[in-house]
């Protein structure tokens, strides 16, 4: 997947209304994007993909949604104060901080040879040569502080992610759930990263919302429960649209495992250069009985499970599937973006950009086009697109010429375009053109609703 | 409504699972509640019912999710720095932290005059009297700093309402959504305040999910349209199951508003007692064209729209419908919560507790009950219940006698009960036991789901 591609989808993503740069008035920040009005639809209809997969469509999967911010001891007991931190170094130049480790093996794959000394690397932006602070150990959390107030007196962090919420829940949701394992406790929701440096694009932001799963087994099944889950996630992916040629299974070696983690198996997605650079879309780690375990020593409770079958108290086994979500926006984002050739009305061909997503998750279901501005068309097509309104998210455009609103159509990924044309005044039908074909297809207006119905999901 | 009756609610939310105390295992955290299987549910359907009347369901709304963390400028511009700010004194026997209004408002009540000294107030909390430090004026905002740095480093914050994030992606959206005034922008997310002391269950907690609309309209406009979007929120509250007796509009006083709004109208919910303790559901703003205005003088850009048909630019007044979703989520329950009577299997009558919720917010749609374990009866319950579970959240229990079971489902405003029993077997039936009347029909198997269609929405 070439790099022009990713920025094809970066710029179309910007002029539709995908993602904007956060704060773009202001400068812009490095770090964050906001979500348009399609990114967001985009961004919900995989959230609701997940959670109906994950958690509805299961009987052994509960939701929950507990608090972004928590007191320091719950993050301790983790050991997540560490687990994210770094050792960066800062550019005195141009202020580009960096992983010292990203410098030094940058430095060895050009010299064949470790440095000697911090003096000799230089800055990845600038390129100015020993430029470089002393390295310093950051922590990857943030903390939240009431404003103006000296950092000491702040006991509180933001989360990096859901699990130690989870965990702290464990007993409550297990007992008020009446669930035993196997069973998993699911989570969305925001999370946030003390990142340096600058996102590409939905990558490595500083927030990003993550769906987690945390999955509850006897110990020993562990291993065969690790499959099933990347397995599970594989298809889910697949099934809504990524090709599994840019799909990649990474099993991190078990010799620099964080501590947490007996297992990691990381669904990386290609996202540019042919075989090259793979991003994580979602980790699925087996993290045994870590969590709770600690959990439980911190605060005292009991955090087992009474096995009545074999008379015993044991601590699950928790195998965590948790994905990326402004990643997986991107990779589908990447993954749908097509060009191909349209017929223009001069007999020829234009060049045509679609974006080929799942109707499961184009943001608009249903664009509505009036052939033109005209005082028995308009109220037609606006008739038909407020009736269609009541089950999707629907496009009412009567603005230019027909050809040029197609265009704009499947550059956004709508997958059905109706057409209100004065034929419809004397049929009572219209035409409805299909985004990937561009066939085109005559429906008389009581069945348009009935025909999209079987074509695409409702909500 | 009597005081017993939120106990009630605060009791049954934490035995069946709809909200814990946040970290409770770790002692519990004074300002933040996690939602549990069921809470989680039923605020994902208050979400998507806002999402679906303020933006599907209308051809002038879109939608955007901005970042949570934005830079100091961005809140600095709106004046929201001092917005939330509060001038507190804190207990230095109790630690209990509390704004000194409203410590001499309650002073002044006991004792029918102001305070002459500070000296003279008590902690409401532990009685003390002199107790209190000197006031100090607090930011009402919480900022984001890396962990362990001092906090002069921290440039950043956590919004207190999504509006910045919308008013400064103004132009991008209406450009690339291609909409003019009237038109608007819809955000749902997490915001923090630096609140003090306790929280009353989901009111006044530290961090909780806004819904916000950002109307924008011509000036001179902009009176009807608060009163139109005062009456559509009005409507949405009551279509939900909210008894227009239970809520109170209040407009605030035109003396001593913040500095961005022209007129504040709120909509509350009467949490206790007979007449007394409304609190704010949701607030509906006429912020003028203050927000666009400041944002365009910090950062340079043009946030004004250029109207054709008058040949003119002017600035958008934002009518701003704001509705906090924790508030809303415990109201509901509030509301739903009843007490009668249900036939025992004696002959006689048993006190009943139902959550009558609109089947719309249900979070568990249908239970699916084999009268006994059974190696007939489990697995056509558990075919039955695979099948539904594609549409709704579904449970399915045969854990106790089927008595204590509808007391469950009743108990958390499962709106039908499907009853798998040995006539089933025979007649290939099963019983459908409506959560309201407690009325049981006897519907064919193969019929149930369409049954059901009827009566429940899909999702």
């Amino acid at each position: 997947m070439p790099a022009e591609r990713i920025d094809a989808v970066v710029s179309l993503a910007h002029r539709r209304g995908f993602a904007f740069p956060s704060g773009e008035i202001y400068g812009g920040d490095p770090l964050a994007w906001d979500y348009g009005p399609l990114g967001v639809e985009l961004k919900e209809h995989l959230r609701r993909q997940w959670w109906r997969t994950v958690v509805q469509c299961r009987d052994d999967v509960v939701g929950l949604d507990s608090s972004v911010i928590q007191s320091r001891e719950v993050f301790a007991a983790s050991g997540l104060l560490d687990t994210y931190a770094q050792t960066r170094a800062r550019c005195q130049v141009c202020d580009l901080g960096q992983p010292v480790g990203q410098l030094v093996e940058a430095y060895a794959f050009r010299q064949g040879r470790l440095p000697a000394a911090l003096d000799e690397l230089s800055c990845p932006r600038c390129g100015t040569r020993g430029s470089l602070t002393d390295p310093v150990r950051v922590s990857g959390l943030l903390g939240a502080w009431p404003d103006r107030v000296d950092a000491a007196g702040g006991p509180q962090l933001l989360r990096p992610e859901a699990a130690p919420g989870t965990f702290v829940n464990f007993a409550n949701v297990m007992i008020s759930a009446r669930k035993k394992p196997p069973f998993g406790i699911a989570q969305m929701g925001r999370s946030f990263r003390n990142m340096i440096d600058t996102s590409e694009f939905l990558l490595r932001t500083r927030e990003f919302d993550r769906m987690e799963l945390e999955y509850f087994v006897e110990p020993g099944s562990d291993d065969r429960w690790l499959e099933y889950w990347i397995e599970q996630r594989w298809d889910w992916y697949v099934d809504l649209g990524l090709s599994p040629a840019n799909l990649r299974r990474n099993e991190r070696p078990l010799t620099g495992l964080p501590p947490y983690a007996k297992q990691i198996v990381e669904i990386e997605y290609r996202f540019a250069g042919a075989g090259g650079e793979f991003a994580v879309l979602e980790g699925i780690t087996n993290r045994a009985d870590h969590d709770l375990t600690l959990h439980a020593k911190h605060s005292g409770a009991d955090l087992s499970f009474f096995d009545q079958e074999r008379g015993e108290r044991w601590v699950p086994y928790a195998i965590e599937p948790a994905a990326n979500l402004p990643a997986t926006v991107f990779a589908f984002l990447l993954e749908a973006y097509d060009e191909d050739e349209a017929p223009n009305t001069k007999g020829g061909v234009d060049k045509r950009t679609v974006l080929r997503l799942d109707p499961r998750l184009a943001p608009v279901k249903v664009a509505v086009l009036p052939l033109s501005r005209n005082a028995e068309l308009s109220p037609k097509a606006r008739h038909l697109s407020a009736a269609l309104r009541r089950r999707w998210v629907v496009e009412f455009d009567d603005s230019q010429a027909i050809g040029r609103r197609y265009r704009r159509q499947d550059e956004i990924g709508t997958p059905y375009c109706v057409t209100v044309d004065f034929d419809t005044l004397v049929d009572g039908a219209v035409t409805v053109r299909d985004r990937d074909t561009m066939a085109q297809q005559r429906i008389s207006l009581d069945q348009v609703e009935h025909y999209l119905l079987e074509r695409l999901p409702v909500g």
